[in-house]
């Protein structure tokens, strides 16, 4: 029987085209919020679930890390990394000289500042709950008006192609996570994932963490700071290092760890993305 | 003469009340992004400019971060934090129980995602690009309509507010940052804002520098990951740590990362924020 595979909607997204890439032959069914696609695996909808967790211009997708901080149960089994090409889209007959508001979702606009400034520099930008609703809202427009969209999204709504690859940096990249009630066997290639809270702020305590790890060689790839949502300044922190959470080393690592931190949780062991070219 | 401070508008959002109580005598002016209210400073346009730098709820604000990175010659000078207190609003007479859209700036929707499941479950949310905007963007919906907004931009646009202090967490707090050409003098309760670069990811790097502040007792705040915007995986580190680049083991421990890292530059120091009860 097909994988079932909750993905952040609508069809036609980026993370559509990274679940099809982590499984060809799946269920996909589209959901409306990263953490709607997450909750449906712990609730049995969906065996797996595909949503963006960073991007190489924007960084982390905060939505993601707090889905897994917040939900024990929920953990990456896998990496997804996915080149986003940015395309921009209006109703066929759309003239580019007269488009007066470009529609996208706020960090794709982001990511076409520079575009939009040198080709539309009078257009309004206005924000879309994501790339494809773009296009509708595009569509739907009194005005002549554009969409920041993916590629699929023109052939799904019958849009007109108007530009292509229209993001500022060509590395455009997101990083997306499959997420499951389980992670990965270890592959010995792999990356781990890990959230953790201090009492207070102790000076050194987050060095002290750090060395533990350093002392087994075992490098950090990511750290990033989230709210605790309790109280300014006091934060979770997210850890990505790479090895497997059953390596005899990162094993050892974690415990020490546990002993000094107030708590620690594994969001899950994967096997690290490698590009192929 | 008055202060003329650039911050991020429009008229009547949470930016623009923290810019009052920076400075209560100043010549405030609108930007529509936080880039161009942050680079109004650099081109002489106004003398300072204030913008959100985190939310207790939601965490850094990446544009401003990524701004401060990004541009040479521009500190944080203060930080200022203020209590965030949604409402609700729609045009006059709108009857709760009829609206069918909620217009809000992504990130308040998701400060009040709790409120508007419980009360507003069938309500579509759409995304505006400021909570200002967002009572607009009610006042012109062809179906009944409300906005997230502060309870300034009430008054400010002629719409009623329907409920108050829906946000989810009561202690919702963002803190914003008094930019300028120039930080801060020393205080003796301050706060300083780096951030750093390394060749590559060598084990252990970013472990050497935090134990330059740990060895001197310095407390670090809190540490992001901004990604450099050239390849997923590089980052630029942004850390906060408790002093002021003039005292004594801060400068020691300026210069001692100096010489282990790719790039350093202190993005200011500024007096620590004391809540005054």
């Amino acid at each position: 029987m097909a994988n079932k595979i909750a993905f952040l909607g609508p069809v036609g997204t980026y993370t559509e085209e990274a679940a099809l890439r982590y499984d060809p032959d799946a269920d996909l069914r589209p959901y409306p919020s990263i953490a709607s696609a997450g909750l449906a695996v712990l609730t049995g909808e969906a065996d797996e679930s595909v949503v963006p967790i960073e991007n190489s211009l924007e960084g982390s997708v905060n939505f993601t890390l707090d889905l897994l901080i917040g939900q024990s149960g929920l953990f990456i089994r896998k990496e997804i990394v996915l080149p986003i090409e940015h395309y921009l889209m209006g109703k066929p007959g759309t003239r580019p000289t007269e488009v007066q508001v470009v529609y996208s979702h706020p960090q794709a606009l982001a990511q076409c500042q520079g575009y939009l400034e040198r080709n539309f520099p009078q257009a309004q930008q206005m924000a879309s709950l994501s790339t494809v609703a773009a296009v509708t809202d595009a569509q739907a427009s009194p005005v002549p008006a554009a969409a920041i969209a993916p590629k699929r999204a023109a052939a799904l709504n019958g849009a007109e192609i108007i530009a292509t690859g229209i993001q500022d940096v060509a590395a455009n990249v997101t990083r997306f996570a499959a997420l499951g009630k389980s992670d990965h066997p270890a592959t010995g290639q792999d990356k781990t994932s890990i959230c953790l809270t201090f009492d207070q702020d102790v000076p050194g305590q987050l060095y002290q963490v750090m060395g533990e790890f350093a002392r087994r060689d075992i490098n950090l790839a990511k750290i990033e700071s989230r709210p605790t949502k309790q109280s300014l300044g006091q934060y979770i922190f997210w850890i990505d290092c790479n090895g497997h959470r059953e390596d005899a080393d990162m094993k050892e690592a974690i415990e020490a760890i546990s002993k000094a931190v107030s708590s620690i949780r594994v969001l899950g062991s994967y096997p690290r993305w490698v590009a192929t070219t």
